[in-house]
């Protein structure tokens, strides 16, 4: 089996209110067997997901701690308005779980490569339905929406998956044998990451694609949702 | 940029003592700008990182634990037995730090497609030194070594590199500036994992494609260690 990570070049920089598929489809060759990855700045930057930062009003808390870490009491104060909790909040660091439920540093926001030194993104409201517009424009067989996290355990930084349409983010083998007639013993492989993780070595954080198409892959078209990547707290026993 | 990732077919059934890289070699073509990914169980059975259940004699912390829990005293002791410190033990599943560092489920331990129904694999002794000298005798740029991880926080286990050779495990960002002029956020990004997780959508669980080749990604040549994935206690703020 071959599979084909290709980068989209030619996007120009995207702005609110771009059609980010209109840009894609004029920039990429696609069909019903290609998986389009969407790196999420470029979403949230279409969408509209851009806050100012001159517009942030910073809370007591959000300006206590800028002060203390030597931090924009504007961006800590977005990054506590996107947080549902606190996971750990520390040294300067704020590891959150998102309104979404992901949980990464800074809720998502984001201030590199914003369009302007005054602007931070913010995740897509409903990375989920972001993916399904764009899939169906786009016409392809399935749409990922990643975004680089870190990770509790291991150092560095891994694409992931925070949107999905078209396709399972889990492939399930619950009750597939091994050759020995042993029921296999993991059995939820989690593939929208692993594809993520793929088009990541794409996109890079300075490589400026944002866009990666994989093509070759075999899966099973279904509804999806990037929700089903979250771990229910009762079953973690990882931490 | 185009990446390609190619399943290698006609691997036979790997044994302890079968020559791996030559095997490798007859069944895939290789340069020096391949990237090759193997599956940590057949580097396991061919290095005879297998134990004979039947050798096993189960502690009775082990003993304790299987009645409990109606598992297989002889593996939870290989799974003690491979532990440096336990993480967690509830409910049945045990994840532990292994020998090596690496925090994952049965640190490792494997019974499924062992080869035989008393025979259980553990990971390789040194699964750098495993790639290392894989990477000498094929003559490829570089080597991974992967297996597949439960993660905190997120469902689903991903492929990741718990052994490399020819390349820096870690892509470090740190000094670089986005297009405003300001310094990059998040500056170290895992693309050995990341690389791992491309090959696992190939390599799946039952698929039976354990190496997987990856052509057409630059890298530095480097030594490297898989070893630097692993977080430091100190900095891990993510749990």
């Amino acid at each position: 089996m071959a599979v084909e990570l290709l980068g989209v070049a030619g996007l120009p920089e995207i702005r609110p209110g771009d059609d980010l598929a209109a840009l894609i489809l004029a920039a990429a060759r696609l069909d019903a067997g290609s998986i389009v990855a969407v790196a999420q700045k470029i979403v949230s930057k279409a969408e509209g997901a851009v806050v100012d930062l001159r517009s942030v009003e910073p809370s007591a808390r959000a300006a206590g701690w800028a002060r203390r870490w030597k931090k924009d009491p504007r961006l800590i104060e977005l990054v506590l308005r996107e947080s549902r909790r606190i996971v750990k909040m520390e040294r300067g660091v704020i590891i959150s779980q998102t309104l979404h439920g992901f949980v990464t540093a800074n809720a998502g926001v984001d201030w590199s490569n914003t369009g302007g030194e005054h602007l931070a993104t913010i995740l897509p409201r409903d990375p989920d339905a972001s993916a399904r517009r764009l899939k169906q424009t786009l016409g392809c067989g399935a749409v990922i929406i990643t975004d680089t996290f870190g990770r509790p355990w291991r150092q560095g930084l891994v694409n992931v998956a925070i949107g999905v349409a078209g396709l399972e983010p889990l492939e399930d083998l619950r009750g597939q044998r091994d050759r020995n007639g042993r029921p296999l013993q993991s059995t939820l492989l989690a593939v929208a990451d692993e594809l993520a993780a793929a088009a990541g070595l794409i996109m890079r954080k300075t490589a400026g694609a944002p866009v990666v198409v994989i093509r070759g892959w075999d899966w099973k078209p279904a509804e999806g949702s990037a929700g089903a990547l979250i771990r229910p707290p009762d079953q973690d026993l990882f931490r």
